[in-house]
């Protein structure tokens, strides 16, 4: 087996946001970088991005657009004084929308590597030694070995399989085929109200489809504000969701055209018919092939590469970014920054990532948004705590889009007055919650939020009138 | 004539934004307060929130909202893969549900007053002494006086009327009457390309009518960072707005059922026919019969109120703040916040507004949105500064929306890398520009924001980004 020289300063592992970030940040501070991939999209071809790109939360919002402007047209017509007639929808146009866009993203990604002069192998990347790497490229020819320096690991994460639920990707599928369907299920459900199963739920029930959830837990949203928690089940539910908590699924299979769906409650025993089933159930990291055993990774009991807080793993100059780590959330962002931490660490420079100030959105519509620590955790920890709510619907901004639903939540330290978390659920949350974001990196104290002129009429207000709320000020100032 | 009992701590004269803001406050600050309001609506009633909510920004965007609905359903349906026919307007409807959700905005104030216990009176008020009102009230009944301890003017402004386009509000509108026409011109012409004429360009352009806006100015603009401007200019002519500059208007008049208008511009006379013109060649204050002249309120040349840097007028226990003087531009929010800020110094608080962080919002679609100093300003001042510019093309969630105009830039100075003007021009830029401000607070380096973890896809991402640009960082991560 052949050894591609030369020997990279760095070769990053997966191609996704994480990896990408990295590759392009070690090229900026001019280390001889490589990139290796296997992503292949629907057609076979190679596409950068990876699964975050190709089937996670860009492919998801830019369906969600397409589903809001469909729901859009079916309700609110009328009170904006439009009629239309013969509303109808093609989905595999709509998902075509959503590949081009893609697509287009994906060969930006490609750009900016020749642009930073990355090179860029398309193959599955096996750890052998700690510098080394052993590749099988895609398009079937020999596998080489590739040596670097320091070596980034950005493999990612990917749906967790249920034994009971097998995936055939036609009538039980993946929460990547499930943003794929070219048909409208007339019913769907989806195995588990975690934030993927929300994100696809939102889209397809606002095309119509009647979309059941099955959870497991018996609480709903766990990870969130529980207040934010109970106005989301409160939202989705009135949009017409159906929300079952409790409801273990212990069989799932294709019957004629259908799927036929068994699960156990409180109650006991149920069986559901629906025209699809996703599974949703969650993401495992991808490890499983990503270290031959006597290279030594160390990884933990559920899977993820063991790293220090440096994102060091266990191994010299190797690195693990992103979904692979326990060090945060499976985020886009989270991968992003720690891309970017990495790269300035083999550079020789010294930066941080807050992980207390990293900002947690679920693309739902409306959207949810939180950064910092929840109610129940600082109760739990005994903090002084005081809070502040505002309802969107106060705000006029809102009343003029009409959506009104929603509310931002302030807490802060009772004697300090620091801002502790700032949770948000409405539209725009994703938006809103980067000044939050801003405030706590300063550590800002709710009088500092109450004391900064926020733009009227825009929903921001709905966050200063949250600080506002700590002093009895402006409570409902609509106007 | 009779005096009302009792003396009140506080009296504003006014129920727009700042008035309503200042009364309220007053009113939390344990002071006895009345408000003094004159406007009706269309159907002759009371209803507070002045020309703001019932004519101004709040009335613009519930209607802009209806527009850019109606305008994607005869751009993007197909793109989405959806279909409808005999897509058609009823612009009475639309107008109705814009009046519904400022009349109900509208209550909500009176509902505050009432739980804040502030007492309302709709009459025309005119300061006689320096504590003391004479009020006509709306209804016809007697004059009466009203006496204060302390008096806050808060009357906004209104249109400046032209002598050579003389409203009729039936063919020649104002802005007011603009927010309010029936039926869609095929024609319509605007005299001034300003903020107010921008707006109304934005509702009418988008539900189809063609627009002409004739500036007199030769520059387009000239308030914000000029890089904006000729975003602006680009984006909306891309559009189909019909941007006429160094355009003055020398007469128009009613012929028919359509309106000519004459006008000068380098080249020469032209003339123009249109179904509607609409002048919205900026707005005064509203002092006229503000002070009967033994009370001896000091004006300026231009008919604002004049004030000390605490909003205080030349009359002991007299105030002024809005629309009324030149602190600051006539926004809404800064009105407000001067509200609340009087209410505070009544009360013995002492606060401070800081106008340098005050941002600014033009609720076109895009908007755009600035705070601090534009470029062309800072090098006058010879300043030595470095910029960061992104387009919001270049980020995965306006890819995603479809909506992919625009850019953020970033000014900071050379040396001490401090924050000193931001300026967006995209969708959402009214809510973008909350993160900024606070930045702006808080004297932020463009280095806290590039440290800064902003979430994944969104809007905000272009800000980050603009950030990074100055370290040549990331420069266009789309996925």
């Amino acid at each position: 087996m052949s050894t591609i020289p030369p020997i990279y300063d760095v070769i990053v592992v997966g191609a996704g946001p994480a990896g990408y970030s990295s590759a392009i940040r070690c090229a900026q501070l001019g280390l001889r970088t490589a990139c290796v991939d296997n992503w292949r999209n629907k057609q076979g071809q190679r596409i950068l991005g990876g699964a975050h790109l190709n089937s996670g939360c860009v492919a998801s919002i830019t369906l969600l657009e397409s589903a809001r402007l469909y729901h859009a047209l079916n309700h609110d017509l009328k009170k904006h004084g439009i009629h239309a007639d013969n509303i109808s929808l093609d989905i595999a146009a709509m998902i075509q929308r959503k590949d081009s866009i893609i697509d287009a993203l994906g060969h930006k990604i490609t750009d900016l590597f020749k642009l930073h002069k990355i090179d860029s192998f398309h193959a599955t990347a096996k750890l052998i030694k700690p510098r080394q790497l052993h590749l099988t490229p895609i398009d079937g020819s020999e596998p080489y070995r590739l040596e670097g320096k320091h070596i980034i690991l950005a493999t990612g994460s990917s749906p967790i399989p249920l034994p009971y639920a097998k995936v055939d990707n036609e009538f039980i599928i993946d929460s990547f085929a499930a943003l794929n369907m070219t048909t409208l299920p007339k019913k769907l459900a989806i195995i588990g109200a975690g934030v993927i199963g929300l994100e696809l739920a939102a889209i397809w029930g606002r095309l119509g489809a009647h979309t059941v959830l099955l959870e497991a837990q018996e609480s709903f949203l766990s990870l969130p504000d529980q207040q934010i928690s109970r106005e989301a089940y409160r939202i989705y539910t009135q949009q017409g969701l159906d929300l079952r908590l409790g409801a273990r699924v212990t069989a799932a299979k294709k019957v004629g055209k259908k799927v036929q769906v068994e699960y156990q409650d409180q109650e006991g025993n149920h069986s559901l018919k629906v025209d699809r089933l996703i599974v949703a159930s969650g993401r495992k990291p991808n490890t499983e092939n990503l270290a031959a055993p006597e290279a030594s990774l160390l990884l933990d009991e559920n899977g993820y590469v063991h790293v220090d807080e440096n994102c060091r793993t266990n191994l010299p100059g190797v690195f693990a970014i992103g979904d692979l780590t326990v060090l945060g959330p499976m985020l886009a962002h989270k991968g992003i920054e720690e891309g970017v931490f990495v790269a300035e660490q083999i550079a020789g420079k010294h930066t941080a990532i807050h992980y207390d100030t990293l900002p947690s959105v679920i693309y739902t519509d409306p959207e949810i948004a939180w950064v910092g620590q929840t109610e129940q955790v600082l109760r739990a920890l005994g903090e002084p705590i005081k809070i502040g709510i505002f309802p969107f619907s106060a705000t006029s901004r809102a009343q003029a889009s009409g959506r009104t639903e929603g509310l931002v939540k302030i807490i802060a330290h009772a004697e300090s007055d620091a801002l502790l978390g700032v949770h948000i659920i409405g539209p725009k949350a994703s938006e809103l919650i980067a000044e939050a974001v801003l405030a706590m990196e300063f550590s800002a104290s709710s009088e500092d939020l109450a004391r900064t002129i926020h733009a009227h009429p825009t929903r921001s207000e709905a966050f200063h009138e949250a600080a506002l709320a700590f002093k009895k000020m402006l409570s409902h100032i609509p106007g």
